[in-house]
């Protein structure tokens, strides 16, 4: 592995900066509650992307380490069972100690000797473990804003997080489409840099003719699925879909809100506001980007589709929408530009699977995507938060079919 | 109904400090959270007694009064269905804003308000919902306390609330008996002070001969139940009791914890520590007093014994360990004082059912205490939780039998 | 205790072929089943009531005695601890072996070795088991009612049980009142025939003066509640029972179905047919007793006035509708008879308690009644599913508040 | 569709007497219960599929045919949503009626309608639903054997169903490979037989070189797992199976009991037993498959793996073991037999998605298979309880991955 051009530890200072300045317009009670389980603690967040430095390269790696607080281990684990004993993910919201002001203490302890350990010269195994725990910390940037917006979102004051608002929308023409090359492709990570063990496994798979539409679904477009009674039509749903839809009483993507007699949607970037139909649509579940494709007499496409199509079509630019531009909400598409990357993840019609050579690697860090691979769908491409450097066409993110608090959206295929 | 001699101004400014001052040693974070549906976050707490004042006073008797927030109305209400939406309760712990310096702002915004009010010439039936208005807030100045210790007595690091710690250890002597005398005795509120509904309907009551001890049970007489395997043996318990203990393997009275071969228990007074074995039990819920008292041959006394021999033997005094006393524990017996006051709520036999005469009055304050009428069982006597001017013998306390994270205790009694 | 002037043998032959006969209307499928929680299949009720008399007679007291089949132990005991294991309450529907006719003939096998015994000369002890377990089958052939009820109930098919109907419908005269006189009453069994532990410890109760209706509540009067909006209005009810009217969307008591524009129920006698408007309502809840008592102003009376008005008037008689009547439904006041013996089992405003001198008897018998005393209500009076010789004025039933697959009503009381 | 050789009117009659021929062991009592959601009551088999034939074929397609009785059809849909309100499954096992003589009743009613309809002459589009009737009852065939054994082996008596015993245990040599060629392979149904429509979409799919086991993993095999603390380790657990394990306190496959010191199952031949170490282990979830193959260091086949390697190695011969067998119970290993076929259903590594060419039918039928496509897993190759003639080697069989209360069992694969 080739570790970034960016010094790793001028690359560890801005990665960790940018994790505090994340939570910065948080208040100290926003940082402490978990309304589901799904969503953590903002102060969690904090405390467990600290904590993975300190226990798989501080403690093992650096002499004389003394840990910051002995509980914090047992605070702040994730999901490893490797490592020991956790607070229950649903207790987290409990846990009223340690402050935000402690845990910014922790993180500046924790980032000192970091980045005193990373002035010296370091084995290439060490190396990878920073890189990891800084892509780690990525993630749960990401992961960050689903959080503070079901947080915000949920709240009957509904509180911007940001005063800026984003792109304003304009009309977004009809989707062309983007033919794929019958034949075998080549699948999986295949470069030098850094990558999850889940997209190893180089492999051939054979795609059969077919398209993907340039561009994301808007909200204009789902709204016509609305109109239309798609959330009142079993036959468009799969079984445990319409289960989920009766169950749920769902009627409109997540963060959408029926309010004087128009569709609303809440927004880190000012708040709620009125639906921007030019901008895709998100915060849906795979429950309902497959039964908006059925609705449409089209489908979703496949992750091996997918990653061809992002090959040979895909582009990151100025105009891709990723954490970076400050928007933290997906935008309208502009020419030239086929969303491929940043704005939402893509549901694809894959189950999310091992490829055929996977590996799961030794310890704790084989905790990180194997075992999830069951009763979870592949998104690709990234979202508005994303980090740029932090996605590729090989990236497969994975949630469960009927999980909307993220940035998640459709794209649509057809065969040809 | 005679008014306080205090000035209710100053009695108003007098409550509605104190109650800050009990959110005081706590941070922004532990004033968020909902850890079981029965804590209501501190902040909460804040906001609900000033909307009770706002909504009952201000809004109806206050000309030209502008509500300092609409959307608090919906955020504060707790159980009265006449003034309309809630948060639902399970919510609560989910509403990080308003922040704690905005709820603070409220309460200023309100006592600006309502002191100017009680400045001028009020209506009694305006003072007596101002007192009621004050009353309910010693109550949640109670609750506070039952709260603050569950959220940080089930924080892994036991934060402590107050360094000073409860007065020392000392052995307790045997427990003496508090003879009744048999025959028809007049149970009820027949004073002109404040009381409330369910005070009410002064009736006759047959007692037949009996005692009470006159002291509470304590730690050391508890301990010897668990030793003697008490919460293994399924005679001393009720069959819904039995059910409770093996659900949640209950082992002990909350906050309790067996570290290192010994019971310590969490207190507000100086975080974890060994039990004081003079100190009375607490933290045990009815089916636990109940088992106790089988346990030991006697029985607890019903809410009518418990009120005679309080008129005839109970004692408000500098020993009574009330929330002015600043301990936040309950403590030993000391000589002359028999405990009916003070220390914790004392379970009775008795089921809280409306007495003869009962009448819940019209209006939202009629849910104050009737609907609440089944299921739960009726506690005497106040804690040292409990405002010193918040008690009477007549005061009838009620909490669902398997509930324990109040201050609740027992005391025996027999049949002669 | 005097036992029963019929010879003990021939009324055992007399109950044990009776719970022979209710079940004869039914198919082997009918017995099999466990629709919710509270019923229990039919053919359960058939072992079980046999496992009493093998467990707790034959196997102590028979020299000899073989078990007729190791495995009913574990099959048949319903909830004492104390005779060990047993299969979990919610499983018991899903028992299909043994089959009815083995079950019959565990019958059968039981009965013939216990008619050989009391053809002999029994210590007292044993003919008091005896008596007991005769009872305990009369309780469960009331249950049986219930149960038999609920299963052909809820079946879309609503299929008779017998097709005699009930006594047809006329008008029923507005009610008179019974009225009490103040003072002190004796409560509590004082004879020498059979009862149950929790009737004994005699002792006084202060009655204030007050009256009760001299006939249960109607169909009719209670459809006026329900017209009124009685189930959409707060204020009649308790906080648990609104939660309860709300989750269950109740609307009419159990056994009641919209049909066709108006109210019909379902009724062991005929069917699904249209209400009786004289007939006493049943199939409520406390929850809907109390709510409906409020609503018209007035209340439920005590367990301790109900007993000292039905010592005062109440009268067994060829009127009165019990089990022996056939009817298998509450029927219309006929002049002359009150209805506190008979047609529903009567809610009143007591919470199931022990009375001050209650005391458990020792081993299994002593987990009959005394381990249910909390969170229960009262119920006295019995019903057209109780044997006429098992009931009494102190006869002391108990329900949770919120059930109502039994035969229950209401009677109003008021102040004076 | 070529329709099958043998007279579509023969093939009903001896498909439909199959069904009874399976129920003739069951007492009445046996037929009704329903004791975990995804078992239907044996009754319930009954009557549902001849409900597919009156609902189907009889009213659309038979001129003045009258309904048996209106109610059957609520009584007796499954899950179709386009025919109209159903019974909720979790109810089916409290419908003590129709009786099992009644069900008869209705399924001759229906097949005298039906033969004298198959006399006639009937269009192609007739005749494909006929045989898709067939198909599906065949389905519920297999069904009614799970559903017994659960029944009846959850019943503490354990009673039998057949007391011929499967054949006797030899001992099984160690596993051969069987070796697939690397390259692009055709997927899906290309004969003109019958087929579900989840077996078209006939599409190429590329194979890396790899070999399957040419046998069933064993009983004897799979106790190395949990003799080695398989069920205690996660490493070899995905993550939401590990939650399964310890939530289910899972310890060993289905059916089978810790006896006396050693492991016995229940067996549909024979009862409860010792367990055979040369016959394939059954019973297993995906989660436990997956896990084993991870223990072994080896994986799953995917399902397009093992559809080439079945059209390779595949053979229904005399040893296959179906149902025909009338076994009931999965058999070692016979030399010459790789047991692709048969004895149980094989969990394969892929998520049962569709096909890229499938298209769900329009109408009820349509309902059959697409709905379900997410959150299960393929399985192949049928088993012991399958009819011979109603598998194929692109039969796409599918369940949940926690489940394993049908004839499921385990093959390995590796990469070469």
């Amino acid at each position: 592995m080739v570790i970034e051009e960016v010094h790793v530890k001028d690359r560890y200072t801005h990665v960790r900066a940018r994790t505090e300045q994340i939570c910065s317009p948080l208040t100290p009670e926003d940082h402490v509650v978990q309304p589901i389980v799904d969503v953590s603690p903002p102060k969690w967040h904090l405390g467990h992307t600290t904590w993975f430095f300190e226990t798989f390269i501080l403690q093992p790696h650096c002499k004389g380490y003394t840990l910051f607080d002995e509980n914090y281990g047992f605070l702040f684990n994730s999901y490893y069972e490797t490592v020991g004993a956790r607070v229950i993910r649903t207790n987290r919201g409990n846990m009223t100690r340690p402050t935000v002001p402690e845990i910014l203490a922790y993180r500046t302890y924790v980032d000192d000797k970091m980045e005193e350990l990373l002035e010296g010269d370091l084995e290439d195994s060490i190396l990878q473990l920073v890189e990891l725990g800084l892509q780690h910390e990525q993630q749960h940037q990401e992961l960050l804003f689903y959080d503070i917006k079901y947080i915000l979102g949920n709240n009957p004051l509904f509180p911007s997080y940001s005063s800026a608002s984003a792109p304003s929308s304009q009309k977004t023409g009809a989707p062309a489409y983007l033919t794929l090359e019958e034949g075998v492709h080549t699948i999986g990570y295949q470069g030098n840099g850094f990558h999850f063990d889940n997209e190893l496994g180089v492999h051939n798979v054979f795609i059969h003719q077919c398209a993907l539409q340039d561009r994301l679904v808007t909200n204009a477009e789902y709204l016509e699925f609305i109109d239309d009674g798609g959330y009142q039509d079993f036959r468009f749903w799969l079984s445990e879909a319409w289960e989920w839809v009766k169950t749920h009483q769902v009627k409109a993507p997540y963060h959408w809100h029926w309010v004087e007699g128009t569709w609303s949607y809440y927004s880190l970037s000012g708040g709620l506001q009125k639906i921007d139909p030019a901008a895709p649509v998100t915060h849906v579940s795979f429950f309902e980007a497959d039964a908006y494709a059925k609705w449409r007499g089209l489908r979703l496409p496949t992750e091996f589709e997918w990653e061809v199509a992002c090959n040979q079509y895909g582009l990151i630019s100025e105009d891709s929408n990723f954490m970076d531009s400050d928007h933290y909400s997906p935008t309208p598409k502009i020419d030239g530009n086929n969303q491929l990357y940043g704005d939402v993840w893509e549901w694809t019609a894959s189950a999310y699977r091992p490829y055929p050579f996977y590996q799961a690697p030794e310890g704790a860090v084989g905790e990180y995507n194997g075992k999830f691979m069951v009763n979870q769908m592949v998104l690709k491409g990234g979202s508005c938060a994303t980090p740029s450097d932090h996605i590729r066409s090989t990236y497969r993110n994975f949630f469960h079919p009927h999980l909307r608090w993220m940035f998640s959206g459709i794209r649509l295929a057809k065969n040809l």
